[in-house]
Formats: C-alpha cells, sequence, structure tokens
C-alpha cells in the first residue's frame, strides 16, 4: 500500500520555487470558484505518521489558501459536550457547508488507528468502525461532497531520522510531543493498522492518496496538485461532483515511480543460476507435498511487460511440480460466457480447492491495466476495481489461500531487443504481434498504471513482488524464492494459531 | 420491520384467479425481452422464517417462467469441492448470465442467519458476514445485475398455526422438516437476527421487499408484481438499469395498509383520561430525574398527518417536564445555512446531551414523506435515505440515546372536521393553510409512504409507535405512556450490563 511513498520522492528548491506560483493561483481561482458555484463542499482529511509533514502541509495549505473560505478542525480530546452525545457528532458540528473546504487534521481514522493500535479496542471493533466511516463518506458523497483523503508516510527509517533530526534542532524540538515518540516505537502496529484502514477504505468514491513525506517540496507541490486536479474537474462537471472528481489518481510530480526505482541490473551468473534454480525447485516441491498444504492452495499471479518472460518464469515454476498438483489459467481477451458476467467471474470458477496450486498467466488485474489504458472499461469501472479486487482478495486469504502476485519489469530497451530476437526465431514468431509492438508506444501509461496498482492492492495479505526481469536468470530464481517463502511463512503461522 | 406483514395480508380466489393471466403473460413477456437484450442478469434471493411459503412461490415462480431462462439454485450442505474453497464460490458458480434469472433459494443471508441464530457465529462475524454481502452486491450492481431480496414474513402465531395445519394434513405433513420445528422454538431470535440483517442490507441498490406469507394468494401476486415492475422499469431504463428498477417500493398489492390496519375507535373516557394523564406525567417526571438518566439521553420524533394533534401531545408530554430539561424543534422547510449541509446536519445539531430530552415536532422523516411526496427530492435520494436514517438512529442508540417514534394517525373525516374548526375558532385559524387543503389530495400517497418508511426503518432498536389518534385523550396517553416504557427498559437493559 505505501510502496510508492518509500521510493525516495524529492523536488529540488528551484523546480518547487518555479512551480509553486501557477499553482497557487490556480488553487485560489479553484477556490473562488467553489465559493461562486457553492454546489458542493469539499473535506480534505489528513492522516498518516508522525512526522512525515501533516501539520507543515496543513499550515501551508491556509497559507496558499484564501482563510476566509477554508477551516482547519483538530479533533483531539474530547470536549465534555462532545463527550456526552454520540461519537460521530463532533465531525458533523464541524462539516463545511457548501461552497468551503473543511481540512479535517486528527478524524475518524486518527481515533480508530490509535484506539487499536494502543489495544483499546480489537479487531471486531476495529471493523465496525471501518463500517461506518464508509458508510458516513458514501452519505456525504451521495449529498454532493467532494472528499480528499491523505494519508502521509515514511518508512520506519526515514521516520526515525526525522525526529532525531528535530530533536537535535532547538529551534524545532519543541515540536516533538511525547505522541511522536512513542508512535516511534509503536510505528510497525501503526503502519499495519493504517494499511488496513487504508485499503479497505480506499473507494472509488473517496480514494486515499498516499503522499511520501520526507521532502517537503514534493509533499507540498503533490498535494497541491491532488487538490487542484480534483477541485477542477468537480467544478467542471455538470452534476454528482465525486464519482468523476477523483478519477485522477497518483501522477508522479516528480518523475519518480515505483517501477523506476527498481535496480533492474540484478543478475546472476549461470552457475549461480542453476544451482539456485533447482534448489528452490526442490523446496518448493517438498513444501506442495507437505501435509501442512492440506489446509492452503496456492494461487500465483503474473503479470509484467510484454516479453518480461512470464512464460519462462512459469514454466521453471511448473518443471518442480506434478501436474496434477497445478494448473495453468492463460487470461486472453474474455469468451462470450465470461462477457456475461461481473469481470472477476472468470476468475473465481478458476481457483484452486485446498491442497492445489493455481497459476495466473494474466489476471484480474488487467482490469486496472489494459482495460484502464485502452478504455474497455469506464473510469469508474476501473477506479472501483481496486475495491473489489482487495474484498476479492480478502476473501482468498481469509480461506487459506497464499497468493503471490508478481510483476515482472524490464526497461524499454530490454524488450526492444526481445521483439526482435523473435521476429528472428522461427519457433518464437508468433509470440510477437502488431499489437505488441502499438503497446510500446503505451510504456509511460503503463508505468503509472503499475505504479497506481501496486499502491492500491498491495498489502500485508496480498502483497505484490516486483521483479527485476532484464536478467531471465535472476527473475526466475526471484519468482521460485518468492512462492516458497510465502508458503512456509504460511505454513509457520498456522502452528501459531 | 415486518410490521406491515403481520396485519392479515389476503386476497380471495376470484380476484386471484382474475388476475393472475395478465401477470402470468406480462412476466413471460418481460422474461423474453431480458433475453432479447442480454443486458444484465436478475438475481432473485429467497429468504424468511420457514413455513411463509418460500419453498411454493419458488416454484410458482418456475411454473410461471419459461424455464429454460431461469435457474433456481438451492444451497444446503456444502459439498465437497465448495468446502474446499473461499465461502462465496459456490454462489459465484451459480450467478446467472446475462439476460437469464437467477433464484436463489438459501444464501449468504440464509446462512449467516443460522450460524447466529445457533451460535455458531456472535455478533462481531456476523457483522462482517453483513458487510461482506454488502459489498458483493453493490459490486454485482455496479457490473449491472438487478437484484430483487424477498424476506417472507410470518408472526410467531401465524408460523405456528402454519405449521400445525401442515402436521395435521397427511397430504402436506412430509413437508416439514425437523429445521421447521427447530425453528418454531428459534423464531424469536431468528426474527431479532433477520431484523438486524434486513435493515443493514435494505439498500437503495438492492432493497429488501418483505412478504407476509400467511395468504398463498396474496403472496404469489405480491412476489410477481414487484418483479414484473422492477424487470419492466430496468429493461427500459437505457443504461444502469439498478438504481432506478427498484424505485417501486411497497404498493399494497390488496389495499390493506399498516395503517389502514389501525383500530381508529380507541379512545378514552375524561375520567379515565385525566386519572391516567397525571400518572403518567408524574411518571415520565421521575424517570427524567432518575440517576439512571445520566447515561442516557431521550429523543421523541413526532410525525402524523396534519391535525392529528402532535401540538397538542407534545404539550402534554412538556407539562410534565422543567424546562431546562427538554428542548422542542420544530421542523419547517430547512434555511439556507441547512440546505448547504447534508440532509441530516440539521438534526444532528440538535441531538440533546446526556441527561437531555428533544423532541423533534417532524423530522428527518421529512425526507422520506414530504420530500417523497412532493418531490423535493429525487427517488433515489429518498431511496437510500431508509439506510443513512437507520445508520444515523443506530448511532444514537449505540450512544444511550433512547429513541421513540411516533406516527398519530387520523382518518380523512376526522381531518375534515378538525380543519373546519380550525378554520371557525380565530385563535386556531394561523393553523390552517391552502397547503394543508392541498395535502388532502394526496392522503393514499402517504397512506402509501408511512407504511414503506415504518417497514424498512422500524427496528428493535427504534422501533416505530403508531398512536391512533380520532381520540386525541387515548393518543396524549399513549404518546406519554411509551416514552415512559421506553425509558424504563433502558434503565433495566443498563443493570443487566
Amino acid at each position: 500500500m505505501f510502496e510508492s511513498a518509500e521510493i525516495g520522492h524529492a523536488i529540488d528548491k528551484d523546480t518547487y520555487e518555479a512551480r509553486l506560483p501557477a499553482l497557487r493561483e490556480a488553487l485560489l481561482e479553484a477556490q473562488y470558484e467553489l465559493k461562486e458555484q457553492a454546489r458542493f463542499p469539499v473535506i480534505v482529511l489528513i492522516n498518516g505518521v508522525e512526522g512525515a509533514g501533516k501539520g507543515e502541509t496543513v499550515k501551508l495549505l491556509n497559507e496558499w489558501m484564501d482563510p476566509r473560505l477554508i477551516e482547519v478542525r483538530t479533533f483531539d480530546e474530547k470536549t465534555d459536550e462532545e463527550l456526552a452525545r454520540p461519537p460521530a457528532w463532533r465531525y458533523w458540528r464541524q462539516l463545511p457547508a457548501k461552497g468551503r473546504m473543511g481540512v479535517f487534521f486528527g478524524n475518524w481514522y486518527s481515533q480508530m488507528i490509535q484506539d487499536r493500535v494502543h489495544g483499546d479496542i480489537k479487531d471486531g471493533r476495529l471493523e465496525q468502525a471501518i463500517n461506518g466511516a464508509q458508510r458516513l463518506e458514501r452519505m456525504l458523497c451521495d449529498e454532493g461532497a467532494l472528499i480528499f483523503k491523505f494519508w502521509f508516510h515514511l518508512s520506519k527509517q526515514q521516520m526515525k531520522a526525522r525526529l532525531k533530526s528535530l530533536r537535535d534542532d532547538p529551534l524545532h524540538s519543541w515540536r516533538i510531543s511525547p505522541l511522536d515518540w512513542q508512535q516511534s516505537r509503536t510505528y510497525d502496529r501503526f503502519v499495519r493498522f493504517g494499511e488496513r484502514v487504508v485499503r479497505r477504505t480506499s473507494r472509488d468514491y473517496a480514494p486515499w492518496h498516499v503522499i511520501e513525506g520526507v521532502d517537503a517540496n514534493y509533499r507540498s507541490l503533490a498535494v497541491g496538485q491532488i487538490l487542484l486536479e480534483g477541485l477542477q474537474a468537480a467544478l467542471k462537471a455538470p452534476t454528482e461532483p465525486v464519482r468523476k472528481a477523483v478519477a485522477n489518481i497518483g501522477e508522479s510530480i516528480d518523475k519518480r515511480s515505483l517501477i523506476g526505482s527498481l535496480d533492474l541490473s540484478r543478475h546472476l551468473e549461470k552457475d549461480d543460476y542453476e544451482r539456485q534454480l533447482i534448489a528452490e525447485q526442490a523446496r518448493l516441491a517438498g513444501l506442495m507435498r507437505d501435509k501442512r498444504m492440506r489446509r492452503h492452495a496456492l494461487v500465483a499471479v503474473f503479470e509484467g511487460n510484454d516479453a518480461a518472460g512470464k512464460g519462462g518464469a512459469i514454466k521453471r515454476v511448473a518443471a518442480a511440480l506434478d501436474p496434477r498438483q497445478y494448473h495453468i489459467v492463460p487470461i486472453a481477451a474474455p469468451t462470450q460466457d465470461e462477457l456475461a458476467q461481473p469481470y472477476l467471474w472468470r476468475f473465481w470458477r478458476q481457483l484452486p480447492a485446498r491442497g492445489k496450486f493455481t497459476v495466473f498467466d494474466r489476471s484480474w488485474y488487467g482490469r486496472v491495466l489494459v482495460e484502464r489504458i485502452e478504455g474497455f472499461c469506464s473510469p469508474a469501472d476501473w477506479m472501483r476495481a481496486y475495491g473489489e479486487i482487495n474484498d476479492f482478495e480478502e476473501q482468498l486469504t481469509d480461506a487459506g489461500v497464499v497468493l503471490v502476485k508478481f510483476w515482472l519489469a524490464i526497461d524499454e530497451q530490454t524488450q526492444l531487443k526481445r521483439f526482435k530476437e523473435r521476429e528472428q526465431i522461427p519457433f518464437k514468431r508468433f509470440k510477437i504481434t502488431e499489437d505488441d509492438w502499438r503497446n510500446r508506444e503505451k510504456w509511460g501509461a503503463y508505468r503509472d498504471a503499475v505504479g497506481d496498482m501496486v499502491d492500491r492492492t498491495s498489502s500485508e495479505v496480498a502483497p505484490w513482488t516486483l521483479v527485476e526481469a532484464n536478467d531471465k536468470r535472476w527473475a526466475r530464481v526471484k519468482v521460485l524464492r518468492t512462492i516458497n517463502d510465502a508458503l512456509e511463512a504460511a505454513f509457520k503461522k498456522d502452528k501459531k494459531h
């Protein structure tokens, strides 16, 4: 969920100062238009880890916007009046009116995550709070509200470094509350529960935007840009501003992307490869025959650039196994029967029984990759798909399915080389079509879509594994090892219960 | 929730046979049109108490429709294949394709309610199952499906009588499974949890239709009619069939209505009235001063026909109390500030603190009464309001608010008499306007809207009280007594915890 916010996003001072004036002016203009139309309110939720710049960003927004039209609300300790009424009362009384913006700094999410982190509530109550939040936001959106949800993120290392630098700076040490230090210790729990809450409450009508908080220039521009684009889209929409306004997801501000941050030079020598491959294959064979496997099923999803070597990797996985144990499902354009059903249907019907293994060569992620990029479905359709896919995968993992998801990444040069090889080798020529060449023009669109996909569907229970695949050997071994590690982790978890 | 399904709906044989041929023909026609368009699938969920005619209705549907285009699915014991996969797999594999109808007899709801009734799961897990069902149905609807959910209801007495008559009839005694008899014993739990499930999962995109199951003619015609109207609307809609198709809620088939079933001749003699009124007023004063009241707040909602005596009843309640304890909120057309917020906002801001009492003279139910009938909001808006109101009231009662809701009912003649009196008494003349006379023409529309309202928002935690108000004395005493009983019940419940 937070993968894209740990890659060191940054914007240098010159770029920042060059871009700021236009952004501020456009934001102000949008704000006046919002007031003029007075058709809908804007609610901005600010959440995330301590030290990631939440406070600074709120301060900045206040400076940038017309303070008469923006209200910042903090929700700390409940007042007597608030304690005497239902919990949501404090939020309702602070809702911005149509035409105005309300920034909720500390809100229903901070409350439920803190309560869970400190053990005041258990999973069942957290679940209820999540559902309450979903119903509240759904209702607000149905009533016309435009909701932005920002999650400010720092990796654990980044947070520790930031807290330390603040402490050492006499001008800023007052900023660190005891809570901050406490959170440094509870970081893991905070991020784990935060991830769950973000995953479960990111819906097409009110998605989360995860912002890497290390670099102040980056995070400020990113927040400003997302607000601006969302506002402009909503102001232009004739009715129902909400659904379409949030179409803009992601969009890298500093041209740094999750995929771009991979080290594609990783490789294995032939000897190492052969040794490791055989070892991992033997390990997989053993794990699949392990009696603990009877309580689980295994699903492996393979996605990746064209010619990234999905087929070859799948072959190496299959080679370890008895053909009765696994089933490979290649996903192409849907059949007529499949088109007559919800898009997840064709995957549900292929799920393995306990003890079995299904490999999906391309998968349900087509919805947010090719279907998004080629326009085979509407933006509303692929936007709601993130939530639906998370629901789907949660059902799998709840039922004991071990789910591994691979994106095999290569760079454009490597792809070009492989395409040309394919054209020259007679038995590989069937693998290359006009479509493949055409897809190369959409390299950037795929990079963005993959970034969104990983950010919105990588979770504790079903993480994505990005595989550096310029070197096929490296890729194949990493795939096998990841599957084996996931199986072992699942077996180990069984024992605990 | 089930009020309207315990009033003895019935249709005589002649009427039934006269109406049946046209209904069957229209249903068949709609079914062929559905196949022809092949734009969306239809899913019919059959749930409810044993003996209420679920099986018979499914059988009938199969006779009425073209069996090649309708598939009845029963979900009893899980097969080995189903046990080896995630729970929802069995439903996914049986989904009807676009253009076809699937009748799910036994489904996700039967499962979760049975599990809860028999104590296999607790409230937390039931909550999760409810959310899972909501997400599944939301997704199916987003994918185009048209969903009908039927709840077949019998009152406890009706159920016992029906089981007995089946047993005594040698031709039918085979129909009674041990489960039926067991359910007779667990009726109360079944209806309590069923009510919660129906309330929580009745959403605008897939509302429940509650059918009284005693009379076979009535329930068959009711189900057929609802299916027909829903289908026809969806087939006519150019896109997104779902949302609009379910606009048709309720509509009495046999002209029997919940409101019509009230015995409006109820009355009190003057002596009795004065004695009982004083006693109940003293009781209320005592309860409001009780120290257990510190953990609660009291909210009373007054709705009713024009001139039904809301004002007079409220006055008698207030007379018992210190003015610092209560607050009366008259609800008229919303102000400009209120229009700039979600419609529930004006009520949230008036909620009483613990220990206090707020009387709403008209309320949030305006959304599903006057706003529905006058077209002040769209059908989609008032349809989603039932769910939003249930969410709202659940938050109140969760926070310890004791919520009583009154509909004061009079008949048309009584209203006419009171209108005329008002015109003649100088100090009452301000109470009668052109609007009041105009509203009389909408008597039928209000009767239907009130029936829907009570069916969809009366619940264990926040029941409606229908007050026979032709006699003002009877009404005032009933109102006071209901409030007192509710407070006492809440205090008693505290002790248990």
